[in-house]
């Protein structure tokens, strides 16, 4: 195993020491149990964002937290769901009297741990709501998941609902917005190569030289077949044809189209394909009215990426234009 | 090879078209010869910051230019400097009669072409000054260096006088305040595999699978010694000792800690070899006041890491701070 770890059983411990230091002030790691806070956190009468999910997939959500983003997310370990009290404590800490918005990735762990927790705080007094993210158009059930597998769309939405917290939008009106970005988002990954957790030490799936992924997991979970390699004009007719088949998406549509790598695959290659994708969607009529390239929901080690598209319309524009200050998405008014 | 890429002669192009769609307004890239520019130069009376060398890098170089970084990046072929006429119409292009920096990282034939195109353009009346980088600690000379290479420094030096440029100093003091940051600066990377390159499409070099190449250059080049894999904390020992014992760094310093990813490796990783370098720091009573932990200057899909400390004052800390706004680095007052 070709790793930058000690232990492999510290490494998530050690890399939250890293992002403590990394980050003091604008971020509080909590410990026993983890999660991570925005550092002015609760912020007194607005909506508090929470997700989280397993570790292995950074930026998503540690690197998401602070102003016009998340207030807190709990990190699990390498692939695997946090636990209800880490959710708990995070919802107490970061409840400034407007409720707490839990965004949640479909994966059944996840989703049971974040329904326990939710049932917790709310004995606690705390209003919690809950959106469960499911845009993976892949598979409808996979290793790991009941129905779709939630992927990129989660980026969006935790960005797009952070701006309407910091406008002093109710926790109902969040919620709602959540879901609107959920039911208008799609997504479909391949990969090119496995991931490698360092518990295991060995790739996680098997994969010939000469072929890829199409429509892989996000932990390497199988997807709808397995292709020869293909060029990436190919590769992009294939997701971003299941993409927008499924919603769909059609001339005169205007989407935000994020372009994410897997982790493993350079900046080069993912803008190799933002081209090929843009290619694709004009010839349908589709304008990319924002977009993003780059490495933000990955896997560990993998090569590959994922394309999710969006439909925009003029609020949920405004709200991805938003400010956000975070270690991993980052811009001004 | 596992690459998402179409022909691998056209990557170059086909990534610079998807830089071009992805940052339309922001960036305008110019085709025949490639050069990427800020989309409101020239910008008048300031000095221009024109940088550049093979593509493999990224976001190196091109991913840096906007507001408080480069006027002007010039991307060559894969791990291949670009040419005089590159430069040379970088330089017109963005000269706003402040005169033109060229910032090169220390190769052999970035430093001819760029030396040329200095020329070429002070023929036409252009003030050009030209400072180089080479902070790599590990070789003194080697594959395609006479000296030590450049490598991670140059992102802070890209960084910091772009922001000295935002200020309206002349070309003189912004040429000077380049040096003091290369002076300042020492770097050294490990590789814990290699990269590949499209063109030749199998690994650059062979590397075991229980070894690691302490001091590799950014293309792959050898460097102090091959080893067995060590855990994070050695490898923090043995690179941070090197770029600490150089300079030296010593009790009292302050210092901007930048943590780099080769490409391959993820942020997971990064931030377990932060916490390592802030306690390896900390035992010698070095304050690291800044830092910066992300794969910024790249070597394609090769795993691995560098690591790169810059002495600051309080000058080279506030224009660390000063806004920037581009695709790489961004944020705000």
């Amino acid at each position: 195993m070709k790793k930058l770890v000690n232990r492999p059983e510290d490494v998530v411990r050690e890399e939250l020491t890293g992002i403590a230091l990394a980050h003091a002030g604008r971020l509080v790691v909590h410990t026993d149990p983890h999660w991570i806070a925005r550092g002015d956190a609760p912020v007194p009468d607005k909506v508090a964002l929470v997700s989280g999910g397993g570790s292995g997939h950074e930026p998503l959500h540690g690197g998401f937290v602070g102003p016009g983003m998340l207030d807190a997310a709990c990190p699990g370990e390498v692939f695997t769901s946090p636990t209800p009290d880490q959710m708990l404590e995070a919802a107490k800490g970061v409840d400034g009297g407007g409720g707490v918005l839990f965004i949640v990735k479909n994966y059944t762990g996840d989703v049971m741990n974040f329904e326990m927790a939710a049932d917790l705080a709310r004995e606690e007094g705390i209003t919690v709501e809950q959106v469960v993210i499911a845009d993976d158009v892949a598979v409808e059930d996979s290793l790991y998941t009941a129905g779709r597998r939630g992927v990129g769309a989660t980026v969006l939405a935790e960005k797009i609902c952070g701006a309407a917290t910091e406008e002093g939008r109710p926790l109902e009106a969040v919620a709602g917005l959540c879901h609107t970005v959920a039911d208008q988002s799609r997504s479909m990954g391949v990969a090119l190569t496995s991931c490698t957790t360092p518990m295991a030490g060995r790739p996680t799936f098997e994969l010939g030289d000469d072929e890829m992924e199409v429509g892989v997991g996000i932990h390497g979970e199988p997807g709808r077949e397995r292709r020869p390699l293909a060029s990436a004009r190919d590769v992009v007719e294939t997701l971003a044809g299941a993409v927008v088949g499924d919603l769909p998406f059609g001339d005169g549509d205007r989407v935000l189209a994020f372009v994410n790598g897997m982790g493993g695959t350079p900046l080069m290659e993912l803008y190799v394909v933002y081209a090929e994708l843009h290619r694709f969607l004009q010839e349908r009529g589709i304008t990319i009215a924002r977009n993003l390239v780059g490495s933000y929901a990955t896997s560990l080690d993998m090569a590959g990426c994922s394309i999710t598209l969006l439909k925009l319309d003029e609020e949920l524009t405004r709200l991805w234009d938003a400010p956000v200050d975070t270690p991993g998405l980052r811009w001004g008014a």
